[in-house]
């Protein structure tokens, strides 16, 4: 009997739906989506680090494009379709979509609960128009109160297609770390649903010095390296506040292969076994390594495969089995080339599994979509 | 003919030479040293993370030694003959000491040319009382004007047991890819000294959360994550601006396995090759990789065997020609256990190189000592 062919499986694309895409529109404050005049699209303005250049690009009239602000909100953002297309350009078989980021972070106490009811619904349907080929991760209304979350929690975990929440670094408003979301994760947890962690705030853009201020690096600093800091940051806030004991069926899936959690989990472990304001209170405690292999896992999407390597061995020995594929589709779009066609981002993906764990062997199989088919139940249950 | 033992080097140790710490305790910012009644050794302040809990310490007489802040200045900062019994101790054969953080960036113009120049005469009448068995990193007066500057790397370049200078990333005053750099970087590689790069700054304590803020992490967040941040952002800049092109012979040493460089690179060349502000007039640029393997060097402080590997990979097919050893001696010492006895900081990454390149292998003594004789010219010349 011939086994079935291996899938493969994104686990990071994003979706902003129509309707996210009306609120995004109808802003004064970023996030934002604004037009501007001699621009195609209009265009999506998610980070602080884009302010300074929007004022000028008002003035200027944005004649050229290189001056005006954020990305172009194309169809990638919000059609289906173009998913789907972009699926089959890339022989994705299955893709476990998401709300892109800030999410529901800036909507009001009140607006929140039932814009995530409506954000869930919707992705929901989006599912069911391709079964088995989307699943999603679901978002919650974490301005609102506690018990509107813990609706919203069991609204989705009623949801055919839903098979965890994507979350940003805020929490509550003062990070992940924060005790009163004990009872948000642990109500994740129990309703067996993916933590997907995904960073949006980065790092205050002062950390990048007065020329990144003048705009001089584009998206490179705060994209590349804030991004990445800021979920290795939020991963060791909730190591030191014991959450991952706290919550020990928690399961998160932190994106861009841990920001570089891989890289400096040592360190980490280090640093406490030599603090004395730590070691005492922390003795006994499982290590950040255990944590890696008992409840983290990541995503493939640190292109290359230094980065693939490293992730996979600092997940212990079974770490092949803990990591996922995925794209980041629709960010990082080919410049200069056709949008329908492939994308260099996802080939970079692609390639870095590929090198570091051999096409077509088991590995390299698990990571472009086994993993993912077993740990998240792709499946019709 | 039997082969020369391989050598044991540590390239990244430090001191506080007395001259040095009499300016630290006649301070009353931050760096400075203070006694407090109840412990023991006088205590050394460097990081404003720890400015919270300064004044409670002080109000509370400091009777338990967990509030006090800092950590004590024990004669492992200062004294070549425990710098010396510290070698003997862990095996050490040579080792390239530097001041540590924060150097001189805190001296006004005026003072930091004859302070430099007095520290560098310093290090190297310790590097004198012992032959072959201690080089130097000097110390910039980078508060100073250009012309001092200059003078200083003229007047290190002659100091027998020099190899380079310790640098910190605020340059001037806004960072390391400020053009006014330039002149300095020049003179620093015509000199044939290697730069190497040490993070003090961090990141802002505010992104570390409340309960940072509070205290409540310890040192564990600034030191294990702000820290290398701190470098990757440094280095990123750097290569942004195009300094490596410019200065073609400048070598950097990354401290710390070059923070999280080794895991970042492709997410920056990625982000680079995605930017449509910067795509076009970097094209036909160096990559990081390239850069990797040609101007820089990393040490072997990253605490685990994962670290180790992927800086090794991420430094090309040589890779393990151009990774070194180093202690970070005198900080981290082993709490609750025998200062002049073996430092588990030592410990773990030594460990970390014998299970990422084998045992007594010739890749494994190459990153332990070998390297560092070759690269860094430790003989006598």
């Amino acid at each position: 009997m011939a086994s079935s062919p291996a899938k493969v499986v994104d686990v990071h694309t994003h979706m902003y739906p129509p309707e996210y895409v009306k609120i995004l529109e109808s802003r004064n404050t970023i996030p934002l989506v604004r037009s501007f005049p001699g621009s195609s699209d209009p265009r999506l303005i998610l980070l602080s680090a884009e302010v300074p250049s929007l004022e000028e690009a008002s003035k200027e009239q944005a004649s050229q494009d290189v001056v005006v602000p954020g990305r172009p909100l194309t169809k990638h953002y919000s059609s289906l379709d173009q998913k789907i297309h972009f699926m089959d350009t890339h022989n994705i078989d299955i893709s476990v979509i998401s709300l892109a980021n800030p999410w529901l972070d800036f909507l009001s106490s009140d607006e929140a609960g039932p814009v995530a009811t409506s954000i869930n619904n919707e992705f929901s349907a989006m599912c069911a128009l391709h079964p088995g080929r989307l699943f999603f991760f679901g978002t919650l209304p974490l301005t609102a109160s506690l018990n509107v979350i813990l609706s919203s929690i069991a609204h989705i975990s009623q949801l055919k297609y839903c098979r965890g929440v994507i979350l940003g670094t805020s929490g509550l408003g003062s990070g992940l770390d924060d005790p009163a979301l004990r009872p948000i994760f642990s109500a994740i947890a129990d309703a067996n649903l993916m933590v997907f962690l995904h960073p949006h705030y980065g790092l205050p853009n002062s950390v990048f010095g007065p020329r990144q201020e003048k705009g001089e690096y584009g998206h490179v600093l705060p994209l590349a390296l804030g991004f990445p800091m800021e979920t290795t940051i939020a991963v060791t806030r909730m190591f030191l506040a014991g959450v991952f004991d706290q919550v020990r069926t928690l399961k998160m899936l932190l994106a861009h292969s841990g920001g570089t959690l891989p890289f400096l989990a040592g360190r980490i472990e280090s640093c406490i076994s030599h603090d004395g304001h730590l070691f005492a209170s922390l003795h006994g405690r499982r290590t950040m390594w255990e944590v890696l292999r008992e409840q983290v896992y990541l995503d493939a999407v640190v292109y290359s495969d230094v980065g693939i390597k490293a992730a996979v061995a600092a997940s212990g020995d079974e770490g092949v089995d803990r990591m996922m594929f995925g794209t980041d589709h629709p960010f990082f779009p080919p410049l200069g080339t056709d949008e329908d066609g492939e994308w260099e981002s996802v080939g970079l993906n692609a390639q870095a599994v590929k090198k570091a764990l051999a096409e077509g062997s088991l590995e390299s199989e698990k990571v472009m979509g086994g993993n993912a088919v077993r740990v998240l139940r792709l499946f019709e249950e």
